[in-house]
């Protein structure tokens, strides 16, 4: 850049980034000078074509120009050849090409801007600037000198150096051993994918292509959570996401919930070893099918993060987790990981692939945390922010700029709809959502698949594919604030009787009674009701819940926080008023409570994008105060409270379809009142 | 340490170190800063013993000192417990327990001198200050505080950090699932082998003991020739060598020499990975041979250094070696290597075992040139050393303090005893001198496993066991200076006939004759002749090797050097006035001509015991000036130059046993006379 007012000023839109420049810079030059946001693969050799611009010659008012044509050098041979050989949109110039020659205002088109946007929530959009920690680069390598002789690598370390400024490289052997192939095969030009550690060291070269290459690399964000793995596959240039998968998680076999796994290692010698075989190759098959889903080669997937709970965390690395299932819960390490995936024995994406893991918060509070951290960034909130992801564990982050706490709560899988009777994963056919009438109590219903309620016209038609198959996460929170607002339960979470309830819905089951929202029995089809096992695995749930966010709140003074963020896909789809007519989070004005979507997945996916994202977790992390729930007598005490499911009306009446009618109380004299109390700390 | 007069001065011996400081210095403590060599494994906790001392009351005197009882602490308990367990010799102390009371004389007895002398050759000593990559580091580690969650790693490593100023260190996967087990075991106290690199970087822990182990670590020094793999197994603490073996390479079986295996591997797809299986099979074998031979576990070898030629190296990596049989030779890298013994496919030794192969000089002048750099040091020296390491190719190294040149010269294996018709390696029963009466011409000789001449009594006795089997490649040189001298050979290297030497032991073979050394055959056992055939092949051998010599001296503008310096196992059993006979190297004083054993596999010894010897080599490769004789044709003129033989009569008369006749010539008209020029220079 020039300080001399003599020199042409060049305007880069849509950033109005501005800046002068002596006659004969390289647009592209000038835009990195000025930290444009335009593309570059090649290095500036007129090859790879990303670095297209649009010289803005008429716009000249608007930016105080007198740009005129002739600002910038004339098309060139190079322009010219790729145009003939690959095409270029008219008015289109290769910002390596084109030279300053007087003002100008320059326009980057989207498909040059590499950098753009790439996360974006429901709520919030969110910018992350691509810089992915493994790049394509191309560069030109010395031939060999028999008088100063260097070995191959030797001299493309050089030129990563001089072209890229990368101060130093390694490969692994196998990569090593294709280098003199591939140099001599591209003429001494090759492309790179250069693997960059933000810890420092040598940057690693994960593969290498003769010439330049048009190969895309991509990478997969993993929540690898108790129950089910996600993936997204992105695009390492432009962090689009080109497939989503998910599955079950495989260890389920070995204890649904994971104190059951952690009693499994215990138990069983051996056993910690089987269930890291289990999930990486659920992993192995999961990378499979997200790469089948885009249509792309598994060894183009260069990079993987991962994000996970503390016992995840130690089997998927192969760790005992044994010291996670007792006080003090200390973990092998705590720290963020950088693999190799051949460690992880991960064998279906590149074998050369690395592997990020995020940073665990403590021994309940695990990578997933750290990433719902790094994508809501509680730390950078001006109002008090409860975030809470909810999966088979909850873990709840509270803060805002001062200070950020941390804790983790074990809800269990009531609310992914495992240990309910009809319950289900949230998928086709799935009741997710619920409506009791508070004078008939007759139900209605959505079931996942279909837009329409289950009294409405061409329901049945609409729902014959996926049929009505059971209740997921949602809709059993659905179902129990709806009944408890429609006084078929009672404060204790007791199920009526059809006497106590007015209604023949209620029905004798045992002991106690369940209350059925679809029985399509007498056709040989399933019934679906919400019994009093499930309300009590729900209340369970609930308090675990509750009470984690009151330890907290306590912990950090206050009594209500300004906003609530719910993540996690279970968060997405749950419906608010309910969830707090349950009592499941503290009570918030309707409107500041928000859905993250999967915002472990997305923190995951950040730390896939953007190399600096992996440093800044790992710092926030350091800064994150943690709260042990399992040692925190306040905890059982905020436990059992909030055992109750207050809201026998509508907290939210401006909401509501109805006003609710009076409280109500059943008391059957059964054993079950102290099932809160029965429940185990199990850490 | 102290300024101040007033404060008790403490003197060391042997070192003589001496210094000042405070009253309750540990005398450990004093010993580490001063630089004095006295040995802590334990870090001072009174638990290795390793730093035990004997207090010199009685030597004032000597030192000026008013040294007296009392200028230690009193003995303690911890002293007394290790007695009482293990036993301590009397008048020894703790250096660790013992504290400064007073002026003294602190002894530090041998085996408390862990960085003692360890690499002693014939000629020189050399001292080699141990401080290898590995060591053994015993810590207390805090335990777990569920209010201040960390991971025991990290916790570890801060104890690494605050006991022995290891800045970062990282953990191999399995290592780290065994950790958390460890530190219980050990009630928070566990050692732990610790690998640093010499580049920076974090430390890796390679293993890990509960509490304070009493284990050895290994570490494996590898010559990995063309011909033959030799191994030397090293104790880590103290450098001894516990044993040593070797095998053949099997590559042989692919070619005898290194170009014919570069073609085998470009007429054969695949023939490389082949060949690079094959050799590491060998290294895993010999390395379970050696420590067997130890009586130590093969997994005790946490540490391999690799010294070999280029196309070696390129094997041993798994990387094609074709690149290096055509110009311009380029290695696919040059620098050293730091791999993890498993990238290598090793399976016998330690499974996160750390191998280190010094840096290639030039696509010619591999890694075993760098070694025996390493080993004879000729850029310290203060006159032109000439160092010729014989093996299957021969390095060489010219240079003094201002400049060292290196260069490599393809001899072939006709000097380790192959392509010579009664030829075998150096092993019980092989011929490896021999003398001819240059009157009677009559031979005598001496065999491997016995010290008598063949016409001293006993002689058929004392080899009755092993038999005579062959020739070596020390016998043969012999054989051909002898006979040079005794007249059976003419300057062209031509046998002469029964007639024309005038004794019967030259016999017809074909179109030229053979010399019978000794014939068993009446009795069924072996004939063992120097056929022409083999005269042919030690000339082509000797005549590259001086070629490449001359090629140096040129390069240097010198017409002679100062000393000879032969290494190489072979270097260490020719006699070096046969060798100036032939004419194999430049004449010099036979009392400067030294032979330095197996300089190379030194080398691998240094850079297994001295961390900074890998910097060091580094730095001295860089500043080696390479020749390249496949490109230079004053090689192939200085080749064609040397094939004679050049002395007839003994260029050392004062060492001969008779005085020489006079010179002969023999004629045939046969064909073989331009052999040397047929020769293909192979690179």
């Amino acid at each position: 850049m020039s300080n001399d007012p003599a020199d042409p000023l060049v305007v880069f839109t849509p950033s109005g980034k501005r800046g002068r420049f002596p006659v004969g810079t390289p647009v592209l030059t000038a835009a990195r000078q000025l930290g444009v946001d335009l593309d570059s693969v090649c290095g500036g050799r007129g090859i790879c074509s990303k670095c297209q611009i649009t010289p803005g010659y008429g716009e000249f008012s608007k930016h105080g120009l007198s740009a005129r044509e002739g600002a910038l050098s004339d098309w060139n041979a190079v322009e010219q050849r790729y145009k003939d050989k690959r095409g270029l949109k008219q008015g289109r110039r290769l910002g390596c090409q084109a030279r300053v020659q007087g003002d100008i205002v320059i326009d980057v088109p989207p498909e040059s801007q590499v950098h753009r946007q790439v996360v974006r929530k429901e709520a919030t959009a969110r910018t992350i600037v691509m810089d992915p920690a493994t790049h394509l680069r191309f560069v030109e390598v010395a031939e060999p000198d028999m008088h100063e002789p260097t070995g191959d690598l030797e001299r493309l370390a050089r030129a990563l150096r001089e072209e890229w400024q990368i101060e130093e490289v390694t490969a692994p052997l196998p990569v090593l051993a294709r280098l003199q192939g591939a140099l001599r095969k591209g003429k001494w030009q090759v492309t790179v994918a250069l693997h960059r550690d933000h810890r420092g060291g040598p940057a690693r070269i994960l593969d290498i292509w003769p010439g330049f290459t048009e190969e895309r690399i991509y990478g997969l964000a993993v929540d690898l959570g108790s129950t089910t793995i996600a993936a997204h596959l992105c695009d390492l240039r432009n962090g689009e996401v080109k497939a989503s998968a998910g599955v079950m998680n495989p260890q389920i076999r070995f204890g649904e919930d994971l104190m059951s796994r952690v009693s499994y290692a215990m138990m069983n010698p051996g056993g910690d070893a089987e269930m890291t075989q289990a999930v990486r190759e659920a992993i192995d098959d999961l990378a499979r099918a997200v790469a089948q889903e885009a249509g792309i080669e598994p060894a183009r997937i260069f990079e993987c993060v991962f994000v996970c709970n503390p016992v995840m965390h130690h089997l998927l690395l192969g760790f005992d987790p044994v010291e996670l299932g007792q006080a003090p819960f200390a973990l092998a390490t705590s720290s963020s990981m950088s693999l190799q995936a051949r460690e992880l024995g991960l064998g279906a994406i590149n074998d050369n692939a690395q592997v990020y893991i995020l940073p665990c918060i403590a021994g309940h509070v695990g990578a997933d945390a750290a990433a719902v951290a790094l994508s809501e960034e509680p730390g950078k909130s001006d109002d008090l922010v409860l975030v809470v992801d909810v999966g088979t564990n909850a873990e709840l982050l509270l803060g805002d700029r001062r200070r950020v706490l941390a804790c983790s709560s074990p809800t269990g899988p009531a609310f992914e709809g495992a240990q309910i009777s009809a319950g289900q994963r949230a998928a086709p056919g799935a009741i997710e959502r619920v409506e009791i009438d508070p004078a008939t109590k007759i139900p209605r219903f959505r079931v996942i698949g279909s837009d329409l309620w289950s009294d409405e016209e061409g329901f049945a038609a609409a729902t014959a594919a996926t049929g009505i198959t059971g209740i997921c996460g949602s809709g059993i929170i659905e179902a129990v604030a709806e009944m408890r607002m429609a006084g078929l339960l009672d404060a204790s979470g007791l199920i009526g009787s059809a006497q106590q309830t007015g209604t023949p819905l209620c029905v004798p089951e045992g002991r106690t009674h369940a209350y059925v929202i679809h029985d399509a029995s007498a056709t040989g089809g399933p019934r679906i009701a919400v019994t009093q096992g499930d309300i009590r695995a729900i209340q369970l749930a609930k308090s675990a819940l509750y009470a984690g966010a009151r330890l907290l709140m306590d912990e950090m003074g206050v009594d209500r926080v300004d906003r609530v963020v719910l993540a996690g896909a279970f968060g997405a789809h749950i419906s608010t008023r309910h969830a707090m007519v349950l009592g499941m989070i503290p009570d918030a004005p309707l409107d500041k409570v928000t859905s993250a979507g999967n915002a472990a997945g997305t923190g995951a996916r950040i730390a896939l994008c953007n190399i600096a994202a992996r440093a800044e977790i790992e710092r926030v992390v350091g800064e994150i105060t943690k709260v042990e729930t399992a040692i925190e007598p306040r905890f059982q005490e905020h436990f059992v409270a909030a055992n109750a499911i207050p809201h026998a009306t509508d907290p939210f009446p401006e909401l509501a379809r109805v006003v609710a009618l009076p409280d109500v109380s059943f008391n059957t004299g059964g054993g079950d009142a102290a099932a809160g109390r029965r429940r185990r700390r199990r850490g």
